[in-house]
């Protein structure tokens, strides 16, 4: 069986728990505490050196980490994938896109509102990563205006990499009012068959 | 034939110019100044609303853009995107772990001392970005103390992905020495057939 290391409040580790669900594929899911330390461990850091969830084991014993790699060994071979090189290619493209234009921007402002005082030091961040995550979601909502998912003309993992923290961006302080498009395609990726909530509780 | 809009000091326009080179494919490239704002004009946000090169034109029309998503497409079919699934999916976990840790620890404090001027103020960015480049540069050693190339087992993109700046690190003020196993491997990769430097000239 498959063993996802995994954190609930990462946006990061439910894509790959709503995609698990979605294939209907069963796994063994093991908490850790970010805050904690609990993924910088040395037990840990053999799984993944990079000190990181989610991280997926494999049957063989074969650690895989970095959301969206998961998201794409997970998919291979399953309506997920986009089918064709350039669909495979422009999943990726968002992918990539939400790995560097739109996760710093979104997910890390939420992390410091949720996780750090709020005296802390980081909250002077929040502006600039704000004002980045609003650029991401306006290249977002371009697409959107013009296409119903991002990639091979229906839903597919690109969609879940950016579902998962632009549907929470409100708990970084980031209006998602000014987004319809991007709006009505949160709306159709939680209508999916087998959408779960960020958190099981 | 393909079109590169591609800027010659970066390293992601560099990954496309090495690969299509390594490809034997011809192409046309277009040179923007990212200095000078030639990446956000309206005419080249219509190209790629994110304003990013490497931006690539293929025959049809379509414009793929993200560094990685670029050497995935051009590799599909080819000896450089590993075989397998887990091959496959172990060379974008390599390559998400470059935009996401690397990219911005190495590539950045390279930008901001070769573009910013002396007395710039993002220069007090740079003690924090060179410390987290170096918790990258320690995981690839790390993976390279034991293997020779960082997916399936041989040359593929996820070495050209995080050769590009790695090997420029010293012009982020970044020391390679500490990581012998990773000078080793920089050597390889040079050595590989149709190797190019990072700038034409």
């Amino acid at each position: 069986m498959l063993t996802l290391y995994d954190y609930l409040d990462s946006g990061n580790g439910y894509k790959a728990r709503l995609l698990l669900n979605q294939l209907g594929l069963p796994y063994t899911g093991v908490e850790l505490d970010i805050d904690k330390g609990e993924t910088r461990t040395a037990a840990f850091l053999r799984k993944n050196p990079n000190g990181r969830v989610p991280t997926l084991e494999l049957e063989d014993g074969t650690f895989l980490s970095e959301s969206d790699a998961i998201l794409f060994y997970l998919a291979e071979g399953t309506p997920f994938l986009p089918e064709g090189r350039l669909g495979r290619a422009q999943a990726l493209q968002w992918m990539f896109f939400e790995q560097y234009s739109h996760e710093p921007y979104v997910a890390t402002p939420r992390y410091i509102m949720r996780h750090l005082p709020a005296d802390h030091p980081r909250r002077a961040e929040l502006p600039m990563r704000r004002e980045r995550g609003h650029q991401a979601l306006a290249v977002m909502e371009t697409h959107l205006s013009a296409q119903d998912w991002f990639a091979g003309g229906r839903y597919s993992i690109a969609d879940i990499a950016l579902y998962a923290y632009t549907h929470v961006a409100d708990e970084a302080g980031i209006d998602l009012a000014p987004y319809p498009a991007l709006g009505r395609w949160l709306a159709r990726v939680a209508a999916r068959p087998g959408h779960i909530p960020i958190t099981r509780g």
